[in-house]
């Protein structure tokens, strides 16, 4: 994966940032990694912008947690005025966690009736699972070959994006990634016979259908939002089949597609929503969204209890993070921003033949670079050149795809055109550069 | 459990906490609970006390998250200053989260030398587990009878403290909590014995040995210090069986028990160490320190990356609960006014016949509520009504073990010989009152 390099054969540091990386692997150990040959190493933010300690400037093109911008004021005033009055948890009575859980479920289908808290977009998926096994009495789950939903051990079952050392549950089956580029024209339809076949061969072993479990926009797989809809009949499979859909929204969700949500741009109703990433800005706050029926006999059996999830701190930054979506029209911006920036890909395809398709939705945009666009062969070394170069002029991506080929664009969404004209031009000199292509 | 009252059919409620409860229970749904028949609505908090909407102020004897003291000024400053500066992740460089790694390693054995980042103590169990199993190669994982470790799918199996509806993995083995106050002088011996035998009865069902975990004050099992360093026994029994000694302090660490970590009692050296709760005083922080050598093969088939985990916010939050600690000398007024609290409790049992137990470390303490001091019969009823006639003269604890008839008495560090007079007095006041009893 080309965001994990493990910069410490690096060359290219500075003395400060040599000693910076020693000292990490020194008290972090070795399953950390760093993005980039070349770490970048900020220590503020403002809007779409990080700085380093030089007072260098770069332009974030990546983060998709602070996509309200880094350090939202309005966003940093509310966790600090809460922090200052109270922070405790949900076995006490406040007003902030319901009121936040009702401007949560407003955005959402009707038939979403029941929001509950956790930390991270891991304890969500997680929570999710437990629920639908609870529900269903399944155990089989079905996602895509290069998905990635979380880091505990039950998720990590199911992430073949991290890797052949952590093998996949045998109750988990994997379906090709919905890829319209490399696919044929009926991909709509093969996805969602993957989908059934992949239950029905779960069920030959004896493993009874739980949930399709999918990232609305295919993000680690490499970023599949067309056409829109084409998600519809893989619901209506896996339904037939006897599972639960979730919709993993932790990366989609909260206007990087230019909606509110990733599952609208399909016109399907989840049964179950998770959320994280955005969801406080930076702050550690995720959750899910879920059918009201489902919950029953989970509730019947089972408490829950997080410590921290949505505690009154919590809450307070999701709710001001609502706010600045709705009053800055950050999805309306992610739209007409993220259109525009695709234009601007698109504009460069025409003199750069590394550029095989420009895609995306919003603010979530994937640019897949191939060695030749009649065989489509993966320009995998051009593509880990173009991400470190373009750090190297200042500005962040990262890549994605099973061949690491595919840029992963996605900045906050307060981007604005001029930042793009920035993007665009960057993206042109490097491309211009790459060794054996113009 | 009493600390899971579904209080929508409770009486004295006002009007407007019965619509809050109602509505709590329309939008996060049935696996919610509130403590206490009559739920707490606070609204601000204060080194150890608690205020509601009315000014009412309630003594905080139970919340184990607020330990350096509710909405500590100095914490919140730090998380302020730092949120308003950048809040993004570890696959940058920053230096906050290594200044506290090293921080945080400084009050740890030498041959623990790295820490890894997490939200919540669910997840550093979670992922300890996950580290635990690739090492070890084994999956055999020994608990207490009523352990809790979290809330995650993995965790769930293997907390028995969740209760019936939530059973069991099949490589979950549990041993009788190490109860000195019912058992026999020889319980160190008989505990190390039940570990070992656990771990044997894993390995003739064809289950590996992994990891002997436990909260190194037993705090859900019903609160079991005594006598000092009778763990060290079946720590040695656990490694000798192949096991690895993973010391959850998710709940004694960070000066509650009057040292830094709860397992410097029992003078063992943790092969994982496990910790969250207080660690940001509120804020979603946790984590782990292991010993490197057990980590090369897990860093070696995965990598490791918390989108939340690690943020320069959270280390500044961790970083400033350190410094009160120090400054403030909480863990030495929790080992002080500890003992005065528990002083306190034993000169009631003079007059009150329900008190069979008072022991304790530092500020986690429990106190046992029997209706015969030789039968040792356990008072649940009248245990339920103290923590309930407690709430109601605003003092708040809660009840722990099998039969819910252990006081779970863990105020914040801060607490002073003035509170700790109140509380004693308010105690006594309810004791008297107990139907039945005098």
């Amino acid at each position: 994966m080309i965001n994990a390099f493990d910069p410490t054969s690096a060359t290219g540091l500075s003395p400060r940032e040599r000693a910076l990386v020693e000292r990490r692997r020194r008290l972090l150990g070795p399953a950390y990694r760093l993005f980039y040959e070349h770490p970048v190493h900020p220590v503020r933010g403002e809007g779409a912008w990080l700085f380093d300690a030089a007072g260098n400037r770069y332009l974030d093109c990546y983060n998709n947690v602070a996509s309200m911008g880094h350090a939202h004021p309005r966003i940093v005033a509310a966790i600090a005025a809460q922090a200052a009055q109270l922070n405790t948890h949900t076995r006490y009575l406040h007003e902030t966690v319901l009121d936040y859980a009702e401007a949560l479920l407003a955005t959402l289908p009707a038939a979403l009736g029941h929001v509950m808290f956790t930390c991270t977009g891991s304890e969500a998926n997680d929570l999710a699972l437990r629920i639908a096994r609870s529900h269903t009495g399944g155990e089989g789950i079905v996602v895509t070959a290069l998905a990635y939903h979380g880091v505990t051990a039950s998720l990590a079952d199911l992430s073949p994006s991290l890797g052949a050392g952590v093998p996949l549950g045998r109750h988990v089956a994997t379906v090709a990634a919905p890829d319209a580029y490399r696919g044929s024209a009926d991909m709509p339809r093969r996805f969602a016979e993957d989908v059934r076949q992949a239950f029905e061969d779960l069920r030959r072993h004896g493993i009874r259908p739980c949930a399709l479990l999918v990232d609305t926009m295919f993000t680690s797989d490499g970023v599949f939002p067309d056409p829109a809809g084409f998600l519809a009949e893989a619901v209506t499979a896996a339904r037939a089949a006897g599972a639960l859909f979730i919709a993993d929204e932790v990366q989609p969700g909260f206007g990087r597609t230019g909606q509110m949500w990733g599952f609208a741009r399909h016109g399907v109703e989840p049964d179950i929503v998770t959320m994280g990433k955005p969801m406080g800005n930076g702050h550690p706050l995720a959750g899910l969204a879920i059918r009201p029926e489902l919950l029953e006999r989970f509730g019947s059996t089972s408490r829950y209890f997080n410590t921290f999830g949505g505690n009154p701190v919590s809450a307070a930054a999701g709710l001001a993070v609502l706010q600045v979506l709705h009053d800055e029209g950050l999805a309306e911006n992610a739209r007409s921003v993220g259109a525009y920036l695709q234009d601007g890909l698109r504009a460069l395809a025409a003199r750069h033949l590394l550029i095989g398709d420009v895609r995306g939705a919003g603010l979530s945009i994937g640019c897949e670079l191939v060695r030749d666009r009649v065989t489509q062969t993966p320009a995998t070394a051009e593509t880990t050149y173009v991400v470190n170069a373009l750090r190297e002029r200042r500005v962040l991506i990262s890549a994605s795809g099973p061949d690491a080929n595919i840029l992963k664009i996605r900045p906050p969404l307060c981007l604005s055109r001029a930042q793009v004209d920035l993007f665009v031009e960057t993206c042109d000199q490097v491309l211009a550069s790459v060794p054996g292509h113009d």
